[in-house]
């Protein structure tokens, strides 16, 4: 088969019309497929069935210490929690606060915290200020741009690469402007494209030259242990690089257990430096009395150390690996003929980031979505909603079994033909 | 015995050097008890332990409409559990945000979200406003201050009186300030005197006439099922009251399971009229993908209905109020015949006020403090910690097995006397 590009007119006529056939046909089943967010599936969740009932009677709720978790306190979570993910992580215990049951509420939390208190090395509250601007690398994760929108924080794109975010832009923006305060990052298996931060990328973040005295990297290590198999990217520790340096207070390092255990249901922790942890303490001490310390309890005796984590994540990626592979083998049949789009191959992570065409990216979500597919929006991966040249799609294998995926990428790649033979043909 | 005002200072001198004995024998014991906050005891966490493994499955955690709470989704809780709440405090399910395991972070995120995005009526964030004030009914919850103290609002004091805040001052201030926002309130068993707000009071609230467009009612119904015995106290129901009318944007509820099952592992819930409600989503949003539904589905499996939370109510009274009762034969037989102190006898809540003599609260918890009681910190009961009269302490009898609690509130007693005695004659 021919390329579209090499195709005649004529040939794309005909083209137009079996693809438009196929789509005619795939409409009309009434589909209801849902590939829109990184959902663990049904397998996945019972992976951890036991967790629900590891802890049966008061005397299981004790620690170590005698802390009751039935009870309040414990600010920061319970000891034993804080040093199975100091284990896991490799980040110091005494730098770990978790949270609920959200690492999004702690990212949130911790921005709306600057904004009204600012943060070691602030001048002041940056609700204060004019301007206040975060670096988004894009695409990126829709999230993450919705707490800068929803808190007015100004969005400046900057281009992801094979290696991660184009770190001469990063340094050169970061460098010379005040109002850069932040920058987001999915360091390992990005959102959406399942990159993973080269060694030079992560160093180069650990030595940032920022003109603002308190610029934060929010790290979002969401898939730090999500490998598919054994053969997984490895990140370099952000955290250990800048620990004890001049720079350390300039790092916020979040991490959840919502992919590893339940999603909504797991522990959330934020990791940073004394002076950042002291300052955030004084905060967190009016917001509340402590987190869910019963359930952190459940993760403790469930996983009992990192070696259990990583084993457990195994059985995870056993599920998974199946999914992204039958979503590739499909792009790859149906898609690589034509020339029309590229895809990521990631080793881990929840998605495939998928660049259709030029311009046709919300045509084919469009196109999918009267098919009976539900994808994440189109544009959601950029700052603002906005891509800029309307191409990319995130695919979120996980969620559906295996049957209805192929199913639906199949439609996928049946509306990413249409849309760009519709473009250049009508 | 006489009273202490009617002794003479020989009869007083006396009097100091038993007293001073008793507490330097309490002393020598080298106590460690700790009444210092309202926390549940033992056998009332005991009351709720198959709470803990009542989930033991995946298809246990199903919902009705067939929603896997092991996933994400669900940004306002889970809709069993919500009417579960709805039916227990005759608020509609639709007006009700469940949220974590902590009424506390509802209040300080609802008073952080004013303060970042303003509430619906407000011109501008509260944050862009150059005063902030809240009027604190007081001796009040120090938590409640302590939220304001964090995001630098103005504390203004308003006398508690037997029937709730002094409303004739509430009134007028509240509509003579522009800058007067919000006032907190715990309206039944009233944190730390116990008092419940007349009908008289709830209507008052209900039909306030503020200065402010956007001034909100913090209503934080903490125990509203929290009676000791049948007897309890009855509070009108005020959103039923404000629901539906022009006033109906100002009052936020808070309410929150933390003494009903675990503290800390419980469902927080906010309740709001459709237009707050509508203006919180949007944030939230962006905050969450959703509470902790597996926990919230523990609940409503265990308690099943309204009357399953009240019955299992009676337990915890059962629990409560031999402990309340020590306290306040103590009281009586101990102090009542010096005529230095007077308190409150509530029938239901946490706390019992203690007013010691004018200008001998701190000494009071100076001397307990060394003799091995720990009591909630003089002064914590209003803003800034600053008692203007230095009398008030809060007395918490929850968490002390009954021998503990008996020989603590005698050691506070002994030290009241003292500090007394010893500012008359020293």
């Amino acid at each position: 088969m021919k390329k579209y590009s090499e195709m005649t007119k004529k040939e794309l006529l005909s083209e137009r019309e079996s693809v438009l056939k196929e789509y005619e046909r795939l409409k009309a089943q009434n589909y209801n497929l849902d590939m829109s967010r990184g959902k663990p599936s049904m397998d996945q969740l019972g992976l951890t069935e036991s967790l629900l009932h590891i802890l049966t009677n008061g005397a299981d709720c004790k620690t170590e210490d005698g802390i009751d978790c039935r009870n309040y306190g414990q600010l920061f979570g319970l000891k034993e929690a804080r040093e199975l993910f100091s284990d896991l992580l490799e980040i110091p215990a005494d730098n770990i606060i978790l949270g609920g049951n959200s690492s999004l509420n702690m990212m949130y939390d911790t921005v709306a915290r600057a904004m009204l208190y600012g943060v070691p090395g602030s001048d002041k509250p940056w609700c204060k200020l004019d301007h206040v601007k975060f670096l988004c690398p894009s695409p990126g994760y829709d999230r993450h741009f919705h707490i800068c929108e929803s808190l007015g924080i100004e969005m400046i794109p900057v281009d992801m690469t094979p290696t991660g975010p184009d770190m001469d832009a990063v340094e050169r923006l970061a460098s010379e402007d005040e109002s850069i305060k932040g920058i987001w990052c999915v360091p390992k298996y990005s959102n959406p494209q399942g990159i993973t931060y080269s060694d030079e990328t992560v160093r180069r973040f650990a030595a940032l030259k920022c003109k603002a005295k308190d610029f934060r990297i929010f790290w979002d290590n969401a898939y730090a242990v999500h490998d598919l198999d054994d053969n997984g990217d490895i990140l370099l520790n952000i955290f250990a690089l800048m620990h004890g340096t001049e720079y350390e207070d300039r790092l916020y390092y979040f991490f959840s257990t919502s992919k590893i255990s339940f999603p909504g249901s797991g522990v959330a922790l934020l990791a940073l430096s004394d002076r950042n942890l002291e300052a955030t303490k004084k905060i967190i001490e009016a917001q509340t009395i402590g987190p869910d310390k019963i359930n952190q309890l459940r993760h403790v005796k469930y996983f009992t150390n990192a070696e259990g984590i990583i084993d457990h994540m195994r059985l995870h990626g056993m599920v998974l690996k199946p999914k992204f592979d039958a979503v590739l083998h499909t792009l790859k049949t149906e898609l690589a003929p034509t020339g029309i789009a590229e895809w990521t191959e990631p080793k881990g992570g929840y998605f495939i980031s998928l660049d259709v065409a030029d311009g046709t990216a919300k045509e084919t979500y469009r196109l999918a979505s009267e098919a009976g597919v539900k994808m994440t929006k189109a544009g959601a991966t950029f700052p603002y909603g906005k891509d800029p040249r309307d191409r990319n799609l995130r695919l979120a294998p996980s969620f559906p079994p295996l049957e209805e995926l192929s199913l639906a990428i199949h439609v996928i790649c049946v509306c990413a033909k249409l849309a760009y033979l519709n473009k250049t043909l009508l």
